[in-house]
């Protein structure tokens, strides 16, 4: 039995080269699926896929199941509450930034969140418009619809007003978008957002809070101020919020300050006594009823000139066809929409569900979105997704499901077919504030910076790229930049690997690198070189280099060198020049032999070199007759360590089997080690083996190649063996117990090839 | 000594955890440079510095020194002259795809080629007009000064012809390239080329192949086609082009053929009696110099109205400064354009660089051509890259440097300066013959497609994503499109790992695929699992997942059961319906427990399982009181083989943690073995670990940590114990010799335990 607190490390197996373990231990066939099979196996049906298929598609069956009336409904109605009083205000305003009549806005955040109930898979994002998309809509609108000369000539403009162009413009482009984001959803390209890592959606939430933040700046200091979209946009818009401040609302300020500040604080306290309030304070409400009445009861539009709500119009229009003319006009821009908004609201999903532990399917999500848009379009909404500070605002009231989503649909529902008129003289300074005031947390992401830094740079650039990029390109541009960034990124952290040389830790199968440790033994001749990386196409000419770098010569240009020696001496031999005695090469020209110009092709310089026609080989680290000189090779093996490579591409296949090829022909063994099972089969299926390149270079481990350099190449250790000799006495173990520190450390003096010594003489 | 044959693997060493060998191994402090040391290294100088970066700057210093006279000249002298003349047809040529009088190509063909000879690091691409980029300036050019109506508001176009003002903005784009050509050489940003894969740059030089291709069927057929720029411009030139075949001219179509055909057999028998021709015969030029004298004689144009080269006018212009203006107006065309011509540039200079076997410069190849362009400019020659035909000439006739080069661009200058004339009668359709035969070897890279989709599948979509997109959306977006497939290739290899689930060879430190072996042994209650590739933000969730797969239950869910549970005894207790005795839990009430309905938060389900208060810890596995059901977990440990993870980031440290957390919260212990140096440092700088989460869980090797768990939990192999001990016996190795076939195989099937049994009751 082994006893406890030996803690030894013994084994005894014999030598494994990867063709010998495979000689002896039979591999089982697996078969292997294709492609053809994957397809058919993925678009195979039976009843549990089928009702699987159905449940993924209305994800409403999977949480209604588990819906907790008793603790839920309750957080549910007051989020629900409370986010339709913030849809109600956000539709209003959210849709001036679309050049659309108001009143728009509040079918936006009506129809989608209908659909969205049933088909999406977040429970907590609040469906509806989001600001950057409304910009991105108004830009078409104003495109196609200016505001002075005339429309687009597009036929089905004829006989409508301005505005009824206007909204069929939005209604079909959100058509488009919707179409657009159901076929990414159908064809399962939500796999996708695996791209988005935490810190893309990071950099990336945190930039589109500052657009929000910019965009509600006018109706907070109560200024005019045209919708600009597009590259810098967030600039000119500043630009122009800047020269315009003097002319700002006094009255619109102060509304704003005190709400942000009392909203503010109030927030702070209901995180902070969250465990003893029953429910949170819902300030935002209760402060947008404040300052309407107040607006109402001293008129705040006429007496200080505030820009309010005004009129909305009661009930619901007919719907309507989308325009295909419009779809051929503004396609280019529909797509980054149907992008930006999935990404917009994916990404904040994520958010919510790594917060409160669910799965989101990027798939389905991209159903729901889709078919909520195209739904919502009929009856001229426009395009929706999620606008942060909303979700917010559903989710810090306590919203635990789409229920609350629903019910604040009805809200809007209500405001619409009821009571908007109670809403005229709401301030619009009033919603921009709780606007700001929600995305609080999206601003404090910036904190991440320092974070990222000290940890992982490559992350805090992808961050920085990503969120400069996207406040300033504008979020479609910036996403892409972001994606092109993190990407690059990936190829980096593998671009430069660190390679290094190992040696033996004595006395251990044990291999670090030999910079690191004082007590290493590195025998002669042998240089054992790790890959910590893949290779690929961009680090393949790094690992070259690194390579020639550690062994100490250009394998291609001692080649070179010495076939154009080889070609010299069969030249001199010719000549009578130089001729060959049993003690060598006898020189039997008088003066110093001349070096020639070279006047043959040199494409045979790179061959193989050949010693036929000579009546000897040349031992190429002696002298060679004649005063020829070429470069000495001091190793006769190299073992590179594979077991990082965790795949090869065709680029590094080639490069390999070069450097391979190369080192092969100036007799340098190389013993690839620790290499990947796949990788292995790939080679063979690449047809990388030929009679230079040859599978029994491959061995299991580190180890086992060192002992076979050893066994066949016994003179590199002899200078080792005659010190470690007088050792082996003493590194038997104490047999009492454990081999404790101070034994031990002999022990652990000795070489690679005294472990095998003691071993050997031990048993055998 | 160690007998040779006996290839024997025998170690016996200390059981080494990362940290005990940290204690016993003392590792040597390096200091690592900071990224301010690097830059203040990067920025030092001296004069050994200096001399190289002069050399670097001034390639033509380097082969100059190695310039073998002898050798090379005659070569150089052939090539120059052919390349000289087919730079003078092409010159002439292209220059009708940019709408500029034709001479100016000739200009092209002369500047920026004598800059070129100084800075340049390649040796065999020919420099001057490329069609790409011809056709490019053109959309510039047609832009705003277009061929009807009148030209852009531009200042200082007044007083110039319409010529004069389209040559105003070849020149300025052509300045402006070559200033942001410069400055990314000057920025070293030429390490980018790395990116520029064998299989992207077949890919693209594919698809530019066919560019050219359309691009000079207009002139093999005789047709008038306007030059058309733009993603799918090639489907609209080809649907031109077959629109006009019936008004082809049949002479210019005769010629065409006629050319073809007898180039493209001379080449063939240039190469296939390369080694016999002291030269290869110059069949371009002779023969165009026949078919110009046939033209001339018979009078083609007239005759036939065979579209002849024209007038030429005798001499250079003065130069001229660039207008700011343009600057401005085509600055956002002007990009692709220095980087599709510095990247076909490059690709061809790299494919003969591997042929000839020496090195170029990414950054150096920036700065000669950025050089070139605003020297070139300054003359009125527009936009130098390379064409690849023209580049074939010169090095399939023999060019050894860009000796060859510069005599080409002296041939031109003979023919701007005197011999012009001669030129005139020449049919067009004989540069486009020759162009298009020259094309042959960029075409037959198409043969890799079936090579690349055999041997590695992610190349072969590279390759025929980067050669559709740069055929159908142009040259400049089609390189943008591949590097981004190629960028996403990378990703994707690392995405899905083929994680498995790993088991011990018997008889050995070995540790390999359970299920492709079948003589193996995986002791119960531990799962070795084995990560491929490294962790980041696309595959952690991807790796999360199939460790749930493997491991059989998923973490989180079964901690939150059991906190469940917990929470329910507790409760029970309480009530009195449940009590301990020394014999166990003692369910007290006369009916079933009804599982009461939570209405607790549920926050703090997640976190680790506390027992105090309780009289006794649970044990999980066993039968639980009152009913309660939680999933049993089967392992005690887990051991991640990270020795193919060569990196991690942020989003997978998280992910690695928060899984690591999980499973230690429900009793499970994990082992990470095998892992990189510097992530193990990253992890102590990260804050990896903490009271849960420490780094006593990192083995050096995979064996370390399975007798580490063996040790620590005997009762995982006393089942096997029981087989094994009895063959113990036969297990010491035969004393005479090598351990062969029979007596080996009986070792092999002991078990790991078994290994460490024999050695260890052997020795102590």
């Amino acid at each position: 039995m082994m006893r406890p607190g030996a803690r030894q490390y013994v084994v005894s197996r014999p030598l494994y080269s990867e063709d010998s373990f495979a000689e002896e231990h039979e591999k089982i066939y697996r078969h292997r699926k294709t492609i053809f099979e994957h397809f058919r196996q993925y678009f195979t049906c039976d009843a549990k896929r089928a009702k699987n298929a159905c449940l993924s598609l209305l994800p409403i069956i999977g949480w209604m199941k588990i819906y907790r009336i008793k603790e839920w409904l309750f957080s549910d109605i007051v989020s629900g509450v409370s986010t339709g009083l913030v849809a109600v205000l956000q539709g209003l305003a959210y849709c001036l930034l679309a050049s659309l009549p108001p009143w728009y806005g509040l079918f936006s955040a009506f129809f989608p969140v209908v659909i969205y109930f049933f088909l999406g898979t977040s429970r907590h994002i609040s469906v509806g418009p989001f600001p950057v998309l409304c910009l991105m809509i108004g830009s078409v609108v104003t495109r196609l619809v200016p505001d002075e000369g005339p429309p687009a000539n597009i036929t089905g403009f004829e006989g409508l007003t301005r505005d009824e162009q206007r909204v069929l413009v939005a209604c079909s482009v959100t058509f488009l978008t919707g179409i657009m984001q159901l076929t990414m959803g159908v064809l399962q390209v939500g796999f996708a957002v695996m791209y988005l890592s935490d810190t893309l959606v990071s950099g990336f939430t945190t930039a589109a809070a500052i657009h929000i933040l910019v965009s509600q700046l006018k109706f907070v200091l109560g200024l005019t101020v045209p919708g600009i979209s597009g590259p810098l946009s967030i600039i000119h818009t500043l630009v122009i919020i800047f020269g315009k401040i003097p002319s700002s609302n006094v009255c619109d300020i102060v509304i704003s300050l005190v709400i942000i500040v009392v909203v503010f604080i109030v927030k702070e306290l209901n995180d902070r006594f969250k465990s003893k309030l029953p429910v949170p304070i819902p300030i935002e409400v209760i402060m947008t009823v404040i300052v309407c009445g107040i607006s109402y009861a001293f008129d705040f539009r006429k007496r200080f000139g505030v820009d309010v709500v005004g009129h909305i119009p009661k009930g619901y229009e007919s719907p309507m066809p989308p325009n295909l003319h419009i779809f051929q006009e503004a396609g280019v821009e529909a797509f980054p929409m149907a992008i930006v908004g999935f990404a917009v609201a994916f990404s904040v999903a994520k958010v919510y569900s790594v917060k409160h532990d669910y799965i989101i399917d990027g798939n389905q999500e991209l159903i729901a979105f889709g078919v909520s848009n195209i739904f919502g379009a009929a009856f001229k909404s426009f395009v929706a997704s999620t606008a942060l500070s909303r979700s917010a605002v559903q989710e810090s009231t306590g919203g635990k499901t789409q229920v609350a989503g629903l019910l604040s649909a009805l809200i809007v529902m209500v405001v619409t077919l009821a009571v908007g008129f109670l809403l005229d003289p709401l301030p619009k300074s009033v919603l921009g504030a709780i606007v700001i005031v929600n995305l609080k947390g999206m601003l404090m992401q910036v904190g991440q910076i320092p974070y990222l830094w000290r940890r992982d740079k490559p992350d805090c650039v992808v961050w920085l790229g990503t969120c400069i990029a996207s406040i300033l390109l504008g979020l479609d541009l910036g996403l892409a930049a972001g994606l092109g960034i993190e990407l690059i990124s990936v190829v980096l952290r593998t671009q430069f690997p660190r390679c290094s040389l190992l040696a033996n830790i004595k006395g251990t199968d044990l291999y670090k690198d030999r910079k690191d440790y004082i007590n290493i033994y590195e025998p002669e001749g042998v240089k054992i070189f790790r890959i910590p990386s893949p290779l690929f196409f961009a680090n393949i000419e790094f690992f070259r280099n690194k390579l020639v770098e550690a062994i100490g010569f250009n394998p291609l240009r001692v080649l070179r060198k010495r076939n154009k020696a080889l070609r010299m001496i069969r030249k001199l031999l010719k000549k009578g020049d130089l001729q060959w005695t049993s003690k060598g090469f006898l020189n039997t020209s008088c003066g110093p032999i001349k070096e020639t110009e070279d006047e043959d092709n040199t494409d045979d310089l790179d061959l193989p070199i050949d010693f036929k026609d000579l009546p000897v080989q040349i031992d190429w680290n002696a002298d060679l007759p004649a005063n020829i000189i070429v470069p000495r090779v001091d190793i006769h093996s190299l073992v590179l360590d594979f077991a990082a490579v965790s795949f090869l591409d065709i680029s590094a296949l080639k490069g390999l089997k070069t450097t391979l090829r190369e080192l092969i022909r100036v007799d340098v063994e190389v013993f690839i080690v620790a290499c990947d099972t796949y990788i292995l089969e790939k080679l063979y299926g690449c047809c990388f083996f030929d009679n230079e390149v040859q599978p029994s270079t491959f061995y299991l481990t580190l180890h086992d190649a060192m002992l076979h350099i050893l066994e066949k190449h016994p003179e590199s250790t002899e200078k080792n063996l005659g010190n470690d000799r007088i050792r082996t006495t003493v590194t038997v173990p104490n047999p009492g117990g454990g081999v404790r520190s101070r034994e031990r450390n002999v022990c652990v003096t000795t070489s690679i090839y005294t472990v095998s010594v003691i071993f050997s003489s031990a048993h055998y």
